[in-house]
């Protein structure tokens, strides 16, 4: 029998209220021993209501309290659950923390409330994780990707893969049994083809995850050029109109992510910008160690010139940019209040995005951010395909795929059929993996350590 | 009517989960265009249950939560309300309440949840404020109060005072109308007994705010004594042994209570420690200005002395203490480990509270502790009596005595009826002020302003 647990689910601090949740086959036993409320029973009380009452010490008042009811196995984590809202003051959150350790509970670990969830079937592993992406997303597209892995999308789309296996692994386990008579009930044609529809699908999938793990944590942007071209006064420039409109709600204001901006719900994340803001990055020559570190870490480069130095730039950037043909880059003329427009003339030259703006007059900024945007591939986001966001998703699918590589290089090469089976067997058992069908404790450790308590 | 408004309930920042609240005629409305639970109608659900649906944005999916359904006049505010318990991203936060602001509900103003409670005379003017100081409260003791006054202790206090004056005053504006035969229904002798109660519990009362406000806001400390006499050590002992005691339940620590002690549920507030600390409180002299600031401010005055040089400092310890008569004061002998006690010796000498540690050893600091809860009067917290801790309370009974003193010597010089009934009205009218039974636009918003938003 699991432990009764309970924890604070509400963000840590003082606030108008807060919610204590407990979970766990004492739960209704342990809130009757500090819950009053006339003569109602917990115990008889139907499930899904709520009730206002009073949590008491023996003879001592702790709070006005309405808890939430909620009864096996229709709740969160599958188990007897309720939640008590009191006020949200951090003594009294504490002090009814303390009566419910007190009367048998235990202090809940990290996503353990979510970990029960995962084992009573509740949901599966992928949508375990998917509660602490959606937990943690900051933007509208990271967001959007982890409610619908919550919502299961992924999870059908792995079932499908799976059961397509079944069906053929079962035909040739059948063939192990008759294989002295080495007849073959699973046609390898047919087999051949499906594994390797499956394998495109795969592909996909692990295609996604470059999209999928920079939206989930935002896209690295690197703004380099020479010094004074006006670095530093294009980041704040970015950042502050970002901030203006985070903040028309009352009291929302992110001081977390201090230097990404947000356009469109994409994330964009700036690399290395308390150097440009302190010391606005001089360098000396473009070619320095610092700058190419910082082109490394980025998906978007924006190669700051000045309209006046434009012409005799030209080369340098040519061979930077060469230097890292898997990038993308946007060339941004700043300054242009100060000089007449030359947008065309590079954009012929090296043919690479560009754009003018003045980043002092704060002309031309949402060209720019256009810019930056069309540089993400949205679609996929708007379509509601599936979106890898997680490592060991990823890396789940790159050993399903190369276990279905060698069943396919089987097929080819008439492989024995127990060797064939054991491919196949190992690429479904990658697929459960993803799910939870195939799990152990180190997994579900790694996976819930990084939980919040709460939930 | 009423708008229909809208707030994040739960403390600030991401969490496991977050509650939005909407309260007004035009919640189920509003609610039920963005949230959808299969073919359920809000409607249509009895009051005080849950349900779990999908908030929705058009075709979007925002969050899947869980909502709690109040009924008008059995809520809070005692309006139609529901709150909306999401996965508590920052994003999703904002993101529903956007949606139920662009869908008709108003951004609550501060304390406006209990505004309407107010209003619609759920709770009167003093359990509106006990709501905000229970929210606030960061000890037992203020907790205790709190809670008390939120209970309505205080309300049905003032309401027997009331109910007495009243009689009399019905019998004295019936001798007005019979004005011109001077007749006396309200017996003046009676009158005179019942008013001098009525003042004698006021001024209990009155006399409740000064231990109200410290255990309130905490009892000011101070720490004196010439230098290198051990201050910044006791006190780091003094604030360590705290923190420890705090920190026991994980993730429960206070930092924004910094330099204040616990002890046994109130709050002690040490001045200006962060000199203290920084510089060990370097005077020549212990007649400096700094030194009296801070005793001055103080309620308990801790006085370190040194084994070595306590019999050189007792005249100037009793001409320090001298000075100031009402101050709690006690003599803390320090660095007992490196002499024999002498605590005897002072005590007899001085006739103060004294006590003997080693605050470097962390010996007999539990004794300090004791010493310094002893200056506390905390049976009127135990047995439960009424304490004022609100200075708009305090100036309400102020001015009811003080009409009442008038009225009292009114009688004694045998002053016209209708000035005597005038009194008695306005010390009526005062203790109203404290109910919110006579109240004004001003005194309301003075009183909400200071509410966090979503209480």
């Amino acid at each position: 029998m699991l432990n009764t647990i309970c924890a604070i689910a509400t963000p840590r601090g003082a606030g108008a209220i807060a919610v204590i949740r407990i979970s766990g086959e004492q739960t209704l036993a342990v809130v009757s021993k500090i819950f009053l409320a006339g003569k109602k029973n917990l115990v008889s009380l139907p499930a899904n209501t709520v009730h206002y009452g009073t949590i008491i010490n023996g003879e001592q008042m702790i709070d006005n309290v309405i808890i939430t009811l909620f009864k096996s196995p229709h709740s969160y984590t599958g188990e007897d659950s309720i939640e008590i809202s009191c006020h949200g003051s951090l003594h009294i959150q504490n002090k009814i923390l303390e009566l419910l350790i007190n009367n048998g509970a235990h202090l809940a670990k990290p996503g353990e409330f979510t970990l029960r969830a995962f084992l009573n079937g509740k949901i599966d592993l992928s949508q375990a994780e998917a509660v602490a992406d959606l937990i943690a997303s900051e933007s509208e597209a990271a967001h959007k990707i982890a409610l619908q892995q919550l919502r299961g999308g992924f999870t059908k789309e792995l079932a499908a893969l799976r059961d397509k296996l079944v069906n053929f692994i079962s035909l040739i386990e059948l063939e192990l049994d008759f294989s002295e008579e080495e007849v073959e009930f699973a046609d390898r044609k047919q087999l051949l083809e499906l594994l390797i529809n499956i394998q495109k699908h795969i592909f996909t999938l692990i295609k996604s995850f470059k999209l999928g793990n920079v939206l989930k944590n935002g896209i690295p942007v690197a703004i380099i050029g020479e010094p004074n071209v006006g670095k530093s006064t294009l980041l704040n420039v970015l950042l502050n109109e970002e901030k203006a409109l985070v903040s028309e709600i009352a009291g929302t204001t992110r001081d977390s992510i201090e230097d990404t901006i947000n356009i469109q719900g994409i994330t964009f994340r700036f690399i290395d910008t308390a150097g440009i803001r302190q010391t606005d990055d001089i360098i000396e020559n473009l070619g320095i160690e610092r700058t190419f570190k910082k082109i490394e870490l980025a998906d978007i480069i924006l190669f700051i010139v000045e309209t006046e130095s434009l012409q005799n730039s030209k080369d340098k950037i040519q061979e930077i940019v060469n230097k890292y043909p898997d990038k993308k880059w946007i060339i941004v003329i700043n300054k242009i209040d100060t000089a007449e427009s030359v947008e065309h003339k590079i954009e012929n030259t090296i043919g690479l995005p560009t754009v003018s703006i003045s980043a002092k007059k704060r002309l031309f900024i949402n060209n720019l951010e256009s810019m930056i945007l069309s540089q993400i591939d949205t679609h996929k986001l708007n379509v509601g395909d599936t979106i890898i966001t997680n490592i060991r998703h990823y890396e789940a699918l790159m050993r399903a795929n190369e276990s279905l590589q060698r069943a396919v290089g089987g097929i080819e090469s008439n492989i024995q059929t127990d060797f064939l089976a054991q491919d196949i067997r190992q690429s479904m058992h990658y697929l459960g993996e993803i799910t939870g069908q195939f799990t152990n404790d180190e997994i579900l450790d790694n996976i819930f350590k990084n939980f919040c308590i709460g939930k």
